[in-house]
């Protein structure tokens, strides 16, 4: 698990979902359609992609249609960024997105090759070639639409489509056939959503170097579980406070699109169970979820990635608190929580809110910039902080979730720094050092702890 | 210069050559399209690519309208291709031209940056959005037709067009928008060809890691001058015999196009004299080349690569001919030099060829499995021998050629092995170890030696 992975509820409940006739997937000799999303770990040299097309070969043995969305080789998109920095610190990101996507070009190459030495039909389809469309924010691309006349025809054929992740193309305002765009880092999860939508395919299994999602991080607290299932908008509540384990924008695409995506590990070796039999967490809408696999509280996360800025004596009028985020939003800084003080005796007030640590210099820079405007007194920020969540869908129906965490973290003299809520959240800031602490004695207090430590 | 580099009468001829009126070239300050082309040695490395777009500016500045056709990173296409080998020996083509195709992608996009860097205006072009139409032999495709609507509006806008050499695409049997192809090792000199044809350009400079061509290998001999003018049909001559300056094929091309090719070193520093003044060797029709200049031999060349068979006492009745070279035809292996020697007493005759040494396995495998067939008693071969060629134009016209190769290499004690001609080459096969004697003395006796051994 890498660091700041996070979640849900475990219950290793294989049994119900077999036996759930509302699950397609449960029925091992339906035909389904699957994507199978595999990351740079996986892609990394010749064996793993050999090993990766023996686990792709089972599907299709299975009597799947798949399609394949792959990585560059791990490391193999820094080199290439390396590259285009090098030549400019100013690169055009048209050409940047020319070569970051030859990453991912090769390992659809070798995979179809791979594939194809296993006994299996396969093709490799780029971005152009399907195609792909995106908008032309080069290197950060957004997939508008996926045509499905080529794939669904190579599908239909019997042919393994491998599709390289990452990438699409956009329309050349010059003319010719279009230019080649890149969805910016992480964004083959995107990719293997969003062809499993145009296909619409059963499942999209996202590999990983997890096997799941968790109750929370199992280095911090031992006995968390992996969880059989997480909603949609727990993941992205998940996904928002820190977990790594999928990227953001693939998850709410999977909620819009209504993609249930499987998370699971790629280094089961190929005696684990077929990727039907739930090896993984599932990530699906709140239907999918019966009533007794529900939990008030899903998963703990936590998030040291944040600062904590504080503007003394802010002027209490009118106007103010405008004056001091517009130009944070302006500058495109994501402010998270925010805390106004009572007003103090003299008219003024403290404002208090968090932002990702990486856009603090800039926020302090932001903030001084603007000192007149706003009139504080002082600016203060600590990065010694770190953000607690605890999320789960049940809590909209259940009132008390709030009250147990700030008990629970006052009778451990941990100290509330602020405190943000949304409909199936409640994050809190404290001291870093607690950070642990926290996690642990918050996953005892709502009941996440694994009956049997060796589950 | 490389092993087995070779060429043609030297003159340095700067002031005739700038002074020819029917050289557009010639005028400084006429707008010409050039194409210029980079293999990899020059595009290894930011650094290189660096230099390489410091070159382009150059040209740009000079008013000219500039394509620039590049290979992969030196080394990086060898990855590439190993990778494929190693997903599978028998590899699928078409595959195996996304995965190697790459290579040139990336180098594309990264002197686009360096040029954009520099101040130019510039943009890459795959070869599947100009598009560059190929034949489906993946992994070996001929160049059909380049579409140049595109690329003449970019040119026309003042754009570097920045096209990946060694790349095309081919029509999808299956449907979709065509497929990756790639032209064969080397490809990125033909690729450089067909642009230059496709867009008329005036000129298309080859950077390469030697300077030019000469009238000889300067290993050998060091008197051997560099030529200022070569015709395509003694390039084609000289590159079928072992000089390597050129890939044969896009000599050919550059012949039926009529495109003039220049060689020039890639090595030179940014204070060399521009391109259009002639510091390489043009290669030209031969309506270019003024009688001034012309030479009764325009160079010599070796080449180690052969190897001699021999078969023994073959019946010499019709038909036994046939049966020796048709099966080595269909084995796709080329036969150099032949000789049949007059007849034995016994009806039987003595037949000697020559064929590539990496062919002479499978050349012997073929003739014993025809042995009774061909009814030979004994089969020999020695890959010991050499292969020494004069060249030049001006032999045609001239009696007196090859008589003089034979009492030059008679007087220094040169055995001849076997004897070939065509109507502006004639080569000998001798042994092996006085390869060198013999290319220093016919050298010398065709008056090839520069005058001032420092010129």
């Amino acid at each position: 698990m890498p660091a700041g992975s996070i979640v849900l509820l475990a219950i290793t409940m294989t049994a119900t979902y077999q036996d759930d006739p509302s699950t397609p997937r449960s029925l091992a000799t339906q035909m389904a359609r699957i994507v199978m999303k595999f990351g740079g770990t996986s892609m990394a040299g010749i064996e793993r992609i050999r090993s990766v097309a023996a686990r792709v070969k089972r599907e299709v043995e299975a009597g799947n249609q798949v399609a394949v969305v792959v990585s560059a080789m791990a490391g193999e998109t820094d080199r290439l960024v390396g590259f285009c920095r090098e030549a400019s610190s100013l690169y055009d990101p048209r050409e940047y997105d020319v070569v970051v996507s030859a990453g991912e070009q090769i390992t659809s190459g070798l995979l179809a090759i791979a594939l194809q030495a296993a006994g299996v039909k396969a093709r490799s389809w780029m971005g152009w070639q399907l195609p792909i469309h995106t908008d032309d924010a080069f290197a950060k691309a957004r997939i508008g639409t996926i045509d499905t006349a080529a794939l669904d025809a190579s599908l239909n054929a019997g042919e393994v489509a491998v599709i390289p992740g990452f990438q699409g193309i956009a329309d050349d305002a010059h003319g010719g056939r279009g230019r080649v765009t890149t969805l910016g880092r992480g964004g083959s999860d995107t990719s293997a959503v969003a062809v499993a939508a145009a296909m619409k395919a059963d499942r999209c299994d996202i590999y990983t170097d997890v096997d799941g999602v968790y109750t929370t991080d199992p280095r911090i607290v031992p006995r968390a579980r992996k969880l059989a299932k997480v909603t949609y908008e727990e993941m992205l509540e998940l996904a928002s406070v820190g977990a790594k384990v999928l990227q953001t924008r693939s998850v709410g695409l999977a909620m819009k699109e209504q993609v249930r995506v499987q998370v699971l590990s790629s280094f089961t070796g190929e005696d684990a169970p077929m990727a039907d039999t739930l090896p993984g967490t599932m990530i699906v809408g709140e239907e999918e979820i019966e009533d007794v696999e529900r939990q008030l509280i899903t998963g703990i996360a936590h998030d040291k990635n944040e600062a904590k800025i504080t503007l003394i004596s802010v002027p209490d009028k009118p106007g103010a608190v405008a004056a001091i985020f517009e130009p944070l939003a302006a500058a495109n800084i994501n402010v998270d929580m925010i805390i106004q003080n009572i007003a103090h005796n003299h008219g003024s007030t403290d404002v208090t809110f968090t932002v990702p640590s990486a856009d603090l210099a800039r926020s302090l820079e932001s903030l001084n910039q603007g000192r007149e405007a706003i009139g504080f007194s002082e600016l203060v920020h600590d990065t010694r902080v770190a953000k607690i969540s605890v999320v789960g869908v049940g809590m909209r129906s259940h009132a008390g979730v709030a009250s147990t965490m700030f008990t629970t973290l006052g009778a451990r003299g941990i100290n509330i720094q602020a405190i943000s809520t949304s409909e199936i959240k409640v994050s809190v800031l404290i001291h870093e050092d607690e950070t642990e602490l926290a996690v642990r004695v918050l996953h005892t207090a709502y009941g996440l702890d694994a009956v049997d430590a060796a589950a």
